[in-house]
């Protein structure tokens, strides 16, 4: 008997992790989520996520992640610990580590916790857009291997075209597009955390050029529950980001992921190095 | 001959660290900043940058940082560490944790980093206001010890009155104010980062009452760098702040301090636990 296993996404062979205990795993950068130096943080993320995810201790479910990219990734093998720091009746803190030889190159906390309902509002909303299937799919430029795994329809802040010299400098900062993954896959917290990282450098929207740039600090908050998730399945998201600060060689930018009905799924905030 | 020395400022008193090897030091919780359970959150993320800030390896300035409260700290002596998980030419990651006991009550990263001239630009916008000494200065309810420690000048959203039944629910979560130590003090990094927790909890401004809400993650962007800083000096600054999303027991709020001449001290986020 011939027995047929599908292949996994892509994206969950990206962020596969082999434990070999507790708080210890292997994994390896993939290709397929390459960006121009090392791997797509997103990708990063998702994998330090999963490594308190898939831990035998972990308490409920992601609250809150902040990743620090402390140092290049090289292509190869990587090790991750997932240290819960402190375990509560109804939270639990993490701090995980990805090392290359020794060396860390990447730090994150993270918060979980059991969820109970309260009182519920959603502040912000929406920006106003068309529906997903009326926007045309566009791409990144070919050369940046991961934005090959999402599905993206850009309503404003395409990423500028490199060999348009006339892009120049623009004075809004903000992207808003319609993204999944690239399969189409449903949707969960490392998936999601990814999606927070999916807008390129603002700098690049403000200077109309691409230019060194890379995520020092990325923050995600989860509004999502492992329910909401689910009723997202394998939808397209809205997600818009704009930046606030520029200067000395740092900016920051902020965003927000949508779902559907309008139900906000994540906030993200990071601190981006830039050399202009 | 007998020597005058002035007393610390409150502020200095309360941060205070003694080391006792290269990163590991001693503290003791300040009950002139009390809150309701606990130190405010905001001297506790000042007193772990410090740590970071005093250790003999630290290379530049703070960039970023993220304070995770992962338990309560009891009235008392508690242990810093601080330890440089990477150092990079011009960049330098930290984990720190404060300890009672051996058990962990909170935890942090930060991102230190040498700054350099760049392509500068804000933007977002201060909210329209009058100038400071034209707003009368309001504190909090007495029994939150901390806040005595700060002249607030609310422009909006000042906290609700326990004691007025009426306050009520109201739509918008912001609170804008002028704000400064007191007495007055040159601002300074740890002094800039207490002051990103002086937002009270967006839930109360909401349901115009006070309930069982604490930060959970706190993260700051730091746009100033020492220059700015001292240029600031010891006059009020422009907070504001606002919720985006409440549900499932937290809620996510982002606010900006605003130094002299409209320039972004800060950015800052903190996703809040809270019983309703």
């Amino acid at each position: 008997m011939t027995q047929i296993v599908a292949p996994p996404h892509p994206f969950d062979a990206a962020v596969e992790l082999s434990a070999f205990d507790a708080g210890r795993s292997h994994g390896h950068t993939d290709p397929a989520y390459a960006n121009m130096v090392g791997p797509f943080g997103g990708i990063t993320a998702a994998t330090l996520l999963r490594a308190a995810q898939q831990h035998p201790e972990r308490l409920g479910e992601p609250l809150s992640l902040t990743v620090n990219f402390a140092g290049p990734i090289a292509d190869g093998p990587f090790e991750v610990t997932a240290r819960p720091t402190r375990t509560n009746r109804s939270t639990q803190h993490w701090n995980i580590e990805l090392t290359q030889d020794g060396v860390v190159t990447t730090t994150a906390t993270a918060v979980f916790g059991i969820r109970r309902e309260t009182w519920t509002s959603t502040d912000i909303t929406p920006p106003a857009v068309p529906a997903a299937d009326a926007v045309a799919v566009q791409g990144f430029p070919d050369f940046i291997a991961w934005a090959r795994n999402y599905e993206m329809r850009f309503v404003e802040g395409a990423i500028p075209d490199v060999a348009d010299d006339t892009a120049g400098e623009q004075s809004d900062s903000t992207t808003t597009l319609w993204v999944r993954d690239n399969p189409p896959r449903a949707l969960d917290f490392p998936a999601l955390a990814s999606l927070c990282d999916v807008f390129y450098p603002r700098v690049f929207l403000r200077l109309g050029r691409m230019l060194p740039a890379g995520t020092v600090s990325l923050t995600v908050y989860f509004h999502a529950d492992a329910a909401m998730l689910a009723e997202q399945a394998d939808e397209a998201v809205l997600g818009t980001a704009r930046a606030q600060n520029f200067g000395n060689g740092y900016f920051d930018q902020s965003g927000e992921i949508w779902g559907r009905d309008g139900v906000l799924l994540a906030t993200t905030h990071q601190l981006v190095y830039f050399k202009s």
